[in-house]
């Protein structure tokens, strides 16, 4: 199979070395010369995977339209707010049988719409040909083949089981599923999730806390998306609680690091600042919260991180909040 | 309220803490006079939880039929595999409208019965006065009051709010559930996917291997599960997910601990002996095993845990066991 992958990122150039494993030509498109160069001539990409040598049949280039030409399975990692504006004059060079995969997390700000419209929508491809993975997918441990599994999903269980085969390896494990909302709402909601561990982290509680935050979060996560449709056994899977535990676990996560500056007492612009940047759930957990609104939906501990980071709520009152709700049965 | 703790280990001092603070006037047995003197005349026990402070409202003593008298609630937090004897000689001590709780984890090896039977029957208590308490609660984090939160599980729904009732304060969240078994089972289980989390952590692997081994872990706890009749709700709740995050989590757990020396290329005797003494899940990974195989269910992470254990399986061999399984959908 000849794969294609947009993005030379950490996460694109893993998902490349991953196809290549499983068999695949793949050949990565990036904007810069230079890192493409180091990827096609020396097999290494060290802006975004120090120490990781890739495999061979990977190759890249800056030329989009030669990358995309003869491809079967294009994947796109790229930055999500930008991604359709980067892809939308590629239309006419994808492959007309060709299947796209969504390796990006979050929601097109803009519009609303979830990462696999944007790019069904801006490469012009039927939703049948989409598919997305996700799951406890750190790069860079992948990219030194340390064994994990994950989701793909798309409408279309061909094309799932096509994607699938394209992936998988001794140390890269595949499990198709239909719900292709779910999939992407967990990958959107989990930064919201690991904010409240980075807090709580960061206000010196415990493996308890870490645990009860988590567990409750992926309960309103669930509730979110089982109004939005979404299928319920998504959510304690790879994709919901794979994904959402693996990020507040990692050190490297920018929501749980910006989450911990708050917890120790950092205002959000002294947290942004020493993060380095802004994280995913910052901007996403008010969106959320509205969605949650709108479709009648609980959601405390997306409210308790709103309130702490937008409105003012000293942080020493965030761990209550927590736990505030009135006694009530487990599932409710 | 009035309630009786039998137990004066981390767990039970701690549990008799939390329902003294939720408002009852609690004694605690222990075996030790000793440590019973501590807790009621300087309401510390430094054995068990060191630079702790307990409530003034928690007294104790080396009187078992005293303790019981007139105890409204009575928690069990004694060694499981002496519960029995423990409990049986005190039965007509207890009052004729109590309800006991089992705070214990784990399975009566002689009987095969779980915790909370051997409590009932032990005590002479129907099941409809019988609570279990399970979740994320590392005893020592909750000594100190971090928030955490708990399920109360009981056929009875009025049992298990006046069990709520008994523990609930601003740290210390229970929710009610009526799947009794589903609860116990996933105590005794966790014990050994927190063995194939630490042996996977001392082999080097990461956040995503350890996702993926808890994820895909549950989703074999639930299959054993739901094959004994429990509800499919109570695997991704607190007593099971939570508790079994904050088990692997937790450098404290000795099945954690033990598998981490495994995995580092220990022999189970050296690991056992590193530990100081032998964990949970070492004994309870071949019944787990032995029950999944009787009813046809496939759990393939205990399978490879008790063929690196106890059939001499190389420990490098156990990372793609865990995934090999052919593709397949998720919820398969």
């Amino acid at each position: 199979m000849r794969a294609a992958v947009l993005g030379a990122g950490a996460w694109g150039t893993t998902f490349a070395a991953v196809m290549a494993d499983a068999g695949c030509d793949v050949t990565v498109w990036g904007r810069d010369e230079k890192v493409c160069r180091q990827i096609a001539d020396e097999h290494r990409n060290e802006a975004y995977l120090p120490g990781v040598e890739l495999p061979a049949r990977v190759t890249a280039s800056p030329d989009a339209r030669a990358v995309l030409a003869g491809a079967d399975v294009v994947a796109v990692a790229i930055p999500s707010q930008s991604a359709r504006a980067t892809l939308a004059p590629l239309a006419d060079a994808v492959a007309g049988h060709a299947v796209a995969v969504s390796l990006m997390k979050g929601v097109e700000l803009s519009t609303d719409r979830r990462m696999s419209e944007v790019v069904a929508e801006a490469l012009g491809i039927p939703a049948d040909r989409i598919a997305v993975v996700s799951g406890p997918n750190l790069a860079l441990e992948i990219a030194h083949r340390q064994p994990t599994a994950t989701v793909v999903a798309s409408t279309s269980e061909a094309t799932a089981q096509l994607v699938a085969r394209a992936c998988a390896s001794a140390y890269f494990r595949p499990y198709t599923n239909d719900d292709v909302v779910g999939v992407e709402l967990c990958g959107a909601v989990k930064n919201v999730i690991a904010l409240a561990v980075g807090i709580s982290q960061g206000r010196g509680l415990g493996y308890n806390t870490m645990a009860t935050v988590i567990t409750r979060g992926l309960v309103e996560i669930t509730r979110l998306g089982l109004a939005l449709g979404a299928d319920a056994d998504t959510f304690p899977g790879l994709a919901g609680l794979g994904d959402l535990m693996a990020t507040c676990a990692s050190p490297d996560s920018r929501n749980h690091t910006l989450g911990g500056h708050i917890g120790r007492g950092m205002t959000l612009d002294e947290a942004i600042s020493a993060t380095g940047g802004t994280a995913e759930g910052v901007k996403s957990c008010r969106s959320v919260l509205e969605l949650a609104t709108t479709l009648g939906v609980e959601m405390p501990i997306t409210s308790a991180v709103v309130r702490v980071l937008h409105e003012g709520l000293p942080v020493d009152q965030l761990a209550p909040l927590l736990l505030a709700r009135p006694h009530k049965a487990e599932g409710a």
